[in-house]
């Protein structure tokens, strides 16, 4: 079998047989098929697209390019959630605690479950868990596979990041990807995300599909064509999988930066924080209780994610997780133990009405130029700085009122984030009308 | 300047602007724009194409890749000819010395012609006109730049290969081509062509574009096309260009192999030979003394070359130039001179009736498998070997009768080749309806 001439039928438009896919991932894990042939599959890959199964074939020869983690040993469901990223995306942090306080000391009959969850960096615009985790004084993403199962197994949840073992031709992929502008493509999308999720050796998945001015897709059309790929993709491969659509167009919640989003997920945990970040945290756990077998239908799912906030169980869960990541655990009850920025700014409205639109995407870039997030990824990002929108769209402001809070600790990054954060809000004379926060959900039986 | 945003803007169909082609083409030769993005950059022409201006634009940044050369100095009509390729396609043999032999000691009023000739290597099913030319003894085709103005100046004709101060970043992407399943693109052969014919410091160029089934193009829409862009990035660039669309539905002439072909194309320059090479052979000369202003009507340039070959003043020519460069001139009275395979084998025909067709790929490919030729770049060739088509498309065979003769030295590769000559030759009851040489002309005002 020879790469030329599998890009050769690609290029063409045919259908790649199993071994002729498998043949290139194999080359891209050992390095036996270079990386401008990988560059130009990638490329033949966007132009031409892909049949449902050479994406399976794809996306099952990634994820066995390196480990898949077993937890068949665990008696119970093992979820986990994925979301395409957004910002202010936050809602990992409060899922994951829920949903494992309702996994641990079931009722009778119920099974347990487990949330192994391992997530990324931000890059660009958007954030990352890892990078949100990581400004909790201590929290080490970086547990050996041998720790992340022993706390999983003590807490019914861990969060890790990206180990060398998981799906080390999707690193190579990725990798190519971003230089050879071939990011976009949906197929590739879904076999990175699937592959990846797979070897976290889950039973089922919960994807949150953003689409709107601050998602990767800014077409509900192109979020709804990846998600029923991704849905595909993993029903074909035996587990249960729901994509949620969901608004990105404006963030969610009202903060933005890494330990401002903790503090936000910690408001929620406490049955606070902002409305449209808890509806989604609920669903998204709620449909995670679903597929795990744990509660019949949606709305008992909805009722028992509210009942773990309530009852402070999921705090308590939190506490847990952290402490056995190395994390101190005492920022659950006190926020200010987070690091904080040396000073506040504040954008103001130079006029008065409603806020008509928020530009999410520039919203992200501001923290991203604050140091909250990253351009290239060897970037450090600075944990406490960000932002807080202290409106948000359909809100009423006057002319001089607060529109956002800046959390900055270099005078030298403020103006370029003030133009930025300036020209991301529109006002109008009156509100525009309400859109719902889940938009489609795809895969549901 | 990055090179992603580059691969974006191709990738999304937009027009490239001159120094995006140009950062990309710099890129290739310094090696600052690493091959798998330039390999997904090859991708994307492939699938969207080029715009003149993009095409000028590449072929130019290749051209001034390297070295230019300049006979400003000498005075007269630098003139060349360039094919895309076929079987048993020679006339480069003939026509160099036909039209250097005008271009010498020319009548009073009369612009001297020179014909600075860089030619390539064969590969898969074609050959190569180097090839051809080392199959006579001593003869050296690795000339530096100096010593081919040399011979240029005092034989109006010399004869080299490729050399690496000639366009490095065609050497660079046709490499890759090669490997990423892009060299059918017709912008990236178009290029690939111009930019080193440019750098001869030619003022004209005749075009052989090959169609039918011994050629790259089998389609002559395709062939058509691909003369099109040529003829009008070299007028864009200030050249006199004229394309012929040819036919290569059979092999040109009957020989393959090549000192077989060196012989072929001694025999027309002794004024016998085949038919069909010596109109090609006629017309690109004539063509090439109308493009250098030497007559001023075509049938005036087939007369001129009718007259360089019957006063043996193209002999004359060649072995001027044969000499010069260091081969023996005896070889041009005395083919025997010429290295000859240890054995012949006969291809019978198995019925009796008319040649309809030959396979000209495949009786390529058989000439390749003798050692006659090159599957990959690294490959030796065998020079005397080949074979002889003792039946044209057209002529009658009895059954039992020869098709064609086969010069091998090695007993291993003969089954093959016999396979695959037996499977080339169709037979019909009546002979097909004869089709014109020159299908063609393009450029032509």
């Amino acid at each position: 079998m020879r790469a030329v001439d599998i890009l050769r039928k690609k290029r063409d438009g045919a259908e790649l047989a199993r071994e002729e896919i498998e043949f290139l991932i194999r080359g891209a894990t050992d390095n036996s098929v270079p990386d401008y042939q990988l560059a130009a599959f990638l490329m033949a890959v966007l132009w031409r697209g892909m049949t449902s199964a050479e994406l399976a074939a794809l996306t099952e020869a990634m994820l066995h390019s390196g480990e898949v983690l077993d937890f068949s040993a665990l008696r119970g469901a093992k979820v986990d959630k994925h979301s395409t990223g957004g910002v202010g995306d936050k809602t990992s942090l409060v899922i994951a605690p829920v949903v494992a306080a309702a996994g641990i000391n079931v009722p009778l009959g119920q099974k347990p479950i487990y949330v192994p969850m391992i997530s990324g960096r931000g890059l660009g615009h958007t954030g990352g868990t890892l990078d949100k985790l990581e400004s909790i004084p201590g929290f080490n993403v970086n547990l050996p596979l041998a720790e992340f199962r022993g706390v999983l197994e003590k807490c019914h949840c861990a969060l890790i990041g990206q180990t060398p073992e998981i799906a080390p031709a999707d690193k190579k992929l990725y990798a190519l990807r971003d230089v050879t502008a071939t990011v976009e493509s949906p197929y590739l999308i879904c076999a990175s995300i699937m592959s990846k999720k797979m070897a976290e050796g889950i039973d089922a998945l919960v994807l949150d599909v953003k689409t709107g001015n601050g998602a990767f897709m800014k077409q509900q059309s192109d979020a709804e064509y990846l998600a029923q790929l991704m849905v595909d993709t993993g029903t074909r491969m035996g587990k249960k999988v729901v994509a949620l659509i969901t608004d990105m167009d404006q963030p969610l919640g009202r903060k933005i930066g890494n330990a401002l989003e903790v503090d936000e997920c910690l408001d929620i945990l406490h049955g606070a924080g902002p409305p449209d970040l808890r509806e989604l945290c609920d669903e998204l756990s709620a449909w995670m209780f679903v597929l795990a077998g744990r509660v019949p239908h949606l709305a008992d799912g909805r009722a028992l994610a509210f009942e773990m906030i309530a009852s402070g169980r999921a705090r308590d869960t939190f506490r847990e997780i952290i402490r056995a990541q190395g994390g101190n655990p005492g920022v659950v009850d006190d926020p200010s133990l987070l690091p904080r920025a040396k000073s506040v700014a504040k954008v103001k409205a130079q006029r008065g009405g409603f806020v008509s639109a928020i530009r999410s995407e520039q919203v992200g870039v501001a923290s991203m130029v604050l140091g909250g997030g990253r351009e290239k990824k060897e970037d450090s990002i600075e944990p406490a700085v960000g932002l807080v929108l202290e409106k948000k769209v359909g809100e009423p402001v006057e002319a001089g009122g607060t529109l956002c809070t800046i959390h900055y600790n270099s005078d030298s990054h403020l103006p370029k984030a003030v133009d930025l954060l300036s020209a991301s809000f529109e006002i109008a004379d009156a509100p525009p009308p309400a859109v719902p926060l889940v938009r489609k959900v795809i895969g549901a039986q």
